[in-house]
Order: C-alpha cells, then structure tokens, then sequence
C-alpha cells in the first residue's frame, strides 16, 4: 500500500523534514529542507513558526504519517524544556489533523537506513542517496536526518508491532486507541 | 476593555485551566478544572488529550488571550523534555487559533495575586476567592494555580510592557509582529 510519510528532526535552532512516497521496496523523494528558527528572536515566535511550516506542510502533502526523530538527552534542563516545546509544537500540528506519530531513536534510523546502529552522518546520507537515487546536498544534514527517520518508519511499515524501541508500547496503545487511522 | 482570560498552569499529569472575565476592577470566573492525564498510559495520548481539551476551551470560551504558568525547572532532562512537549502541545492549540501567549513565573503570579511573591498556595487561593467571589475547593490546586495566572495576567492587562518578567522581552517582540492581536 502506498504511504506518504513525513519525516522531522526536531530541534530548536533548526527544524528538518523529509517528505516520501513509498510502496513495497519503492521510495520517491518528495520534498526535503530545514526550518531556520535562528533568525526569531523570540521562543514563542520560533514556536509559531514551526507550527505553521508543519501544518503547511500536513496540508499540501497529507501524509499518512509523521516519523519524528527521538531525541538525545542533554544536560541542560532548561534546553531539553525549550526541546520539548519545539516538538510537542510539531507533533500537535500532526494531532490537529489526527494523523499518527511515531518516534524512533536516532540509533535506530541509523539502523534501519544503513544496517548499522552506530553509522556516521555521511554513511546515513549515502544510503539515503542510494535509496531515494537523489544527490543530498551537505548544508541539509538536518533534513537528511529527517529523511532517515520517515526511511525508518517505511522499513518497519510493515511489522509496526515488532520493532524493539521504547516507542513500541506508544505506537501499540495509539494503534489500539485509534484503529480507524491504521492502515 | 472586557476581555476573556485562559489561565493553564501545565504539567504532565495534570494541567490545570481556568477562565475569567475581566474587566478594569471587575471580575468573573468563568470556569476552572483539572485535565487529568494520569489515566493515559502514553506520553501521545496525553499529549493527544491536552491539545483536544485546550482546543474545546478555546473555542468555547473564545478567549482573547492565554497566560500561562512558566515552569520550575527539574533536575531530570527526560521529565523537563517531556514537561516541554506538554506546553508546547498546549502552546500550539492558542497558536493554532492565533491567541497570543503570555508566561509568567510562579513568583510573579504570587505577588500579583497577593502582594507577596512567596505566598502559600493557600494564601493564592484565598485571595482568589476574595477577587472571584468563589469558593475553590482544594482539590482542584492545579486549577487555582491556572486561575492565578489568568488573574496575574489582567492585572498586567493595562501595561503589558512594564512587567518586569523574563517574558516581557516575548511579549513585546509578540506585540511588534502581532499589531492585530493586542487590543
């Protein structure tokens, strides 16, 4: 069946996305880039921003569903509070449109797009231009991780259950909670 | 002016709301309640919840503007990121329909509340029995905090630049680009 999944890698300095088309083995690469946030001056501002690009971007392609990279722990409580601002803004731009999220941490992107939990960035992004047969430019690193996130997300499209990730029992309850939005 | 308040002290696994509506001297409660999220067992059906229940708020009460309670930080990253993710959630819902956010800090809303910046939550919520001419029961703490915010923000109502916060820097850059919203 084919799919349209949104991937974002969510940050509060830049915010990446990767938009796919992907059936079986096929995967097209729609759209990609990164949300510059550096240039607001303020948190709210930076907020509003990305809810508006996400819904945006919810709204011209209507993905089926939105893979968000999970993030790294910092130490700085403060930043992880700004972090989570910046994600619960993106993910409840997906819940407006009441369409599925599903997190997968960074080692398991790796993972799934490369074969190894532990790839660099340019192996990531190496497999990436060999799966979606696009050159990805090296300015768009956030984006490229985003495209790896929505690539994960395909890969397990299919065994959403059996994936080994702390978001198995989220993804399982959101299935259980809202059949009508599973495929 | 008249104007309708939404007051959320957010939290995890309950966030608070309250509603007033102000005017110069005079106020009114209009509502106040306690979203109980701790019977969701994951971290997306509570966020899913809190952006449903903030929404209907909003577009029942239509309020004109949302206060709301800024964060004590933690000392534990994962519980701040996920604090993080539940404001911003609750952010997005005011972002969505274009009502402007203010935050205040605990303190603040004490002293605006009291006169005293660190008076008990009994003391705040005595006050605010005075001010709404209510009797709040004490079991709904977490709404007396939001009621406390929506109140702080109207008594800051009339000069909205002259509050000496970490939000007024937020607020003024939100007035600046936002000339329409503020009254």
């Amino acid at each position: 069946m084919e799919k349209i999944i949104l991937g974002i890698d969510p940050g509060t300095r830049h915010m990446g996305y990767g938009l796919i088309r992907a059936s079986g083995s096929t995967m097209q690469l729609l759209q990609f880039g990164v949300i510059n946030l550096t240039k607001f001056s303020t948190h709210e501002l930076k907020l509003k921003k990305i809810f508006e690009r996400i819904s945006a971007l919810l709204d011209e392609f209507a993905p089926d569903e939105v893979a968000l990279e999970a993030p790294f722990y910092g130490k700085n409580v403060q930043s992880m509070l700004k972090l989570g601002r910046a994600q619960g803004v993106a993910m409840a731009a997906a819940l407006a449109k009441e369409i599925p999220i599903v997190e997968y941490p960074p080692k398991s992107v790796k993972m799934s797009v490369t074969g190894n939990g532990n790839a660099s960035k340019e192996q990531v992004a190496y497999m990436l231009e060999n799966l979606l047969k696009t050159k990805l430019e090296s300015e768009f690193l956030d984006a490229t991780d985003a495209l790896g996130v929505a690539v994960c997300h395909h890969f397990h499209g299919n065994n959403l259950h059996a994936h080994k990730t702390g978001t198995k029992k989220g993804w399982g309850a959101f299935v259980a909670e809202n059949p009508k939005r599973v495929k």
